[in-house]
């Protein structure tokens, strides 16, 4: 609890400050303890290589650990644990598995992480309501060996909540959860993320809980009141803590095929997306690779692809429906001129084909072995695309930068996954220079610069510049609302 | 202006208060003129009989008219109403075309009626990007036949928008867009509502804007701060007025085939309805009707269907596809029971079944001459559909009323359409009674009051049953921060 004790920044922390009115060390010793009584001695840690572990993410953000991480093992402790910090003013930061990107889980002003992982359980499945209650340290892949012979699945194409258990700090009564519309479409998961950890930003699911959350309910559709689970949904721990989440589950597939195909240009591969689209072909995924990340994958994932700008395409349907979908895609990208359009119907096939995909952030990264990431994360109208990918290789170029390009083409979002030695401040300037650029040129463009990723600690001023000082002002003080002393997350959207 | 004048309610409305220390009438004439000058004099009525067409809608709520009618033309009248309205400390109650059931367009407290259906147009199309920007009076059939040659449609199963306009209220700077994460599933339209009058309440589409509002943007996909768009949408006109909404579009469908079939049993409705989801036959419309909504239907829409439990079924897709689909359903439902299944590929006969269902509301008004309709909303997990659709019938014999069910069965969203003589004060507090203990008997089921109606007057305690004290005073809390005065649509939700 080293940081506990610096006095110079109490002024800035109240908390902090609190503590240096009593003998040094002596009340945070007496902090520590009152967290073991929560949650057990095993389940917190003061030792500095877990702090460092919690204090980083995999973006270029500096490491910036917490005075201590504790593992809950139940929504029970997670509200004690609220209370606790609550009570004594102390910053609270939500932690999954540290896969984020834009640095959300820095502890910037110290404090407590919450490590949710060790919440793994399935509370309840209701397979005729298509419904599943999670904790939310379950991950994409135990959910759905869990729902194995269910017939049910959940997409890697992630959903928002069904409902979600939430409290407001500061009361005591009894909690209810908040329900959403259902169904909408998100983003792609991090594969190896856990339910509740991605949905504090708005790839995903989940919310959070005050003191003394209850296990979310499995409504589907609601019209009752605002809708609070919209509200937590993306603010990304700013708002309070996930303990419980209702997702939505589909058919598992009768059959599935993987595709890929090469391109010309950008133009033509965007081109084929619409048209896709347009013909109404229920295409399940689709995505772009450009020619830099498809030599990467290949080098990295042992693929054998043309080295050029590809989609990606999986389709899930009735063998006969298949048939007809990959029929039509095959006209459509050869009408765009595209080569190498192959199909893959077995499953080692098809994970061999996706798991490249997923891995694309490894691959780009093995092209320079010591340099970290940074993926910017814009989305456009899909008219928009070509011309903002072109401009933003063109930038690449002019700024003497490695990237390469991966997209959610059916939506207009793309990664620049830039590679950078964290050790040259002037390298790292011209990065984020070059993502600031490219996120005022989305906004010009009426898109957003974020479309998964959020807005963590490094694009406070691209929301400002996307939402306007009222917009912001607003997302305060509705913040101020449901976490009046500023704890949750602090220095993280706004 | 009459009921402006009323001193003796001054007291709770300190805009009639103002009004009161001029001498009567004055400021009141002051107050219209106001008004006048800000829409044009033949946009403003006072007229008794406007003001009682725009005091009800077509529930069984009371009328309370507002004291004046106004119908702006354009955003930025909107936003200088909204601004007088605000000194003044008026009320504002939004109007699309009064179809509402909940009493939400009832001027509890007087003030001014925003009357949006003359601001119809559709302000932007993007075809490549399937969206398109309306005014809040374009209604569905309007936008879908502008459409027609697009090879887009709206489809009648409405989503919310992708993005609205908004502004909070006593500021004046520049104001953004709320983007809403893309897509998600709502409920069915009111087929005559206008995109933006339907809304406010979660069934549909839309924001509101206050004093500048903007028109928004077309941004598809956005992780960037607090989902303010999720928040207005099912807000039922109480945080701010509708001036656009950004809509995702769909590819119309190649063809389309409408499908009826009749069940020996509510159970076995539903459980035809589970299994055609579980092996996921996309099906686009699934909709239930009662043996008594069934003969109502007959009656007022000259159909011949089997007096029944009865789905209605729509399927969308190629013309292979929907061979595939039909066949497959029909193994399911006859393994359920079912008898007289019939399907239509022509327009006109798909459009007459459709129609019917539409006009069921008014089928069921025709069976009692002279009576209201009132309409229970509530959604339950599709598990417990059957049991509480049979206690709701047995309710209905116990309780002496008239009432037909049609559902949503798909998400297990029903509505009991009881028949009232509004005059029969007696009649009128069972049909009360019924709709209370039904809501109630939907929460024990882990359900909802309201799917798509909202809580407009009169489930404002079964709100507070739904979501706790906890959640309505955090509602009220959110409110304040975007309406500090209280003055958008007082009385309703909270």
């Amino acid at each position: 609890m080293a940081r506990l004790l610096r006095s110079a920044t109490w002024e800035l922390f109240p908390w902090r400050g609190y503590c240096s009115q009593k003998a040094k060390g002596e009340l945070c010793r007496d902090f520590v303890e009152a967290l073991k009584a929560v949650v057990g001695g095993s389940h917190v840690s003061t030792a500095a290589v877990v702090r460092e572990q919690h204090g980083r993410d995999e973006s270029v953000h500096r490491c910036e650990p917490p005075d201590a991480v504790v593992w809950p093992q139940n929504v029970e402790q997670v509200s004690r644990l609220a209370a606790l910090c609550y009570r004594q003013g102390v910053p609270i930061i939500p932690f999954g598995t540290g896969t984020g990107l834009e640095g959300g889980v820095c502890a910037v002003q110290g404090g407590v992480c919450v490590n949710l992982t060790h919440m793994d359980r399935i509370l309840e499945l209701n397979q005729e309501d298509f419904s599943v209650v999670v904790e939310p340290g379950v991950t994409r892949k135990a959910l759905n060996a869990h729902l194995r012979d269910s017939g049910l699945w959940f997409p890697t194409q992630a959903r928002t909540p069904l409902s979600v258990a939430w409290r407001p700090p500061g009361r005591r009564g009894p909690t209810r959860s908040a329900t959403a519309p259902c169904g909408t479409t998100c983003s792609t998961w991090r594969w190896c993320c856990p339910t509740g950890g991605c949905c504090t930003r708005r790839a995903e699911a989940g919310i959070s809980a005050w003191y003394s959350p209850c296990v979310s309910l499995g409504r589907r559709k609601s019209a009752a009141g605002y809708n609070l689970t919209g509200l937590f949904v993306g603010s990304e721990g700013t708002l309070g803590l996930i303990t419980a989440t209702t997702l939505r589950l589909h058919p598992a597939p009768e059959a599935t095929v993987a595709a890929t195909c090469a391109f010309p240009s950008v133009q033509a591969a965007v081109d084929s997306t619409v048209h896709i689209l347009q013909a109404a072909v229920p295409v399940a995924r689709i995505e772009f690779l450009d020619e830099v990340m498809m030599d990467a994958c290949n080098r990295y994932s042992k693929l054998n692809c043309l080295v050029a700008p590809t989609l990606f395409l999986e389709f899930h349907g009735s063998q006969q429906a298949l048939e007809e979908q990959l029929q039509r895609t095959e006209e459509i990208v050869q009408q765009n001129g595209a080569s190498d359009f192959s199909w893959a119907k077995e499953a080692e096939e098809r994970s061999r084909l996706w798991t490249a995909r997923h891995n694309a952030w490894y691959a780009a990264l093995a092209t320079r072995p010591g340099c970290k990431g940074y993926s910017t994360d814009v989305c456009v109208p899909i008219s928009r695309l070509p011309e903002i990918v072109v401009q933003t290789k063109e930038d690449l170029n002019a700024s003497g930068l490695t990237g390469s390009i991966v997209g959610h083409v059916g939506d207009g979002n793309f990664h620049c996954i830039l590679l950078v030695n964290p050790d040259d401040a002037e390298e790292l300037g011209r990065v984020k220079a070059f993502a600031e650029q490219l996120g005022r040129r989305a906004l010009a463009l009426h898109g957003t610069c974020t479309g998964e990723h959020g807005i963590g600690m490094g694009k406070r001023q691209l929301l400002q510049e996307e939402v306007g000082a009222v917009g912001v002002e607003t997302m305060r003080q509705l913040k101020a609302v449901l976490d009046p002393q500023g704890l949750m997350n602090p220095g993280k959207v706004l």
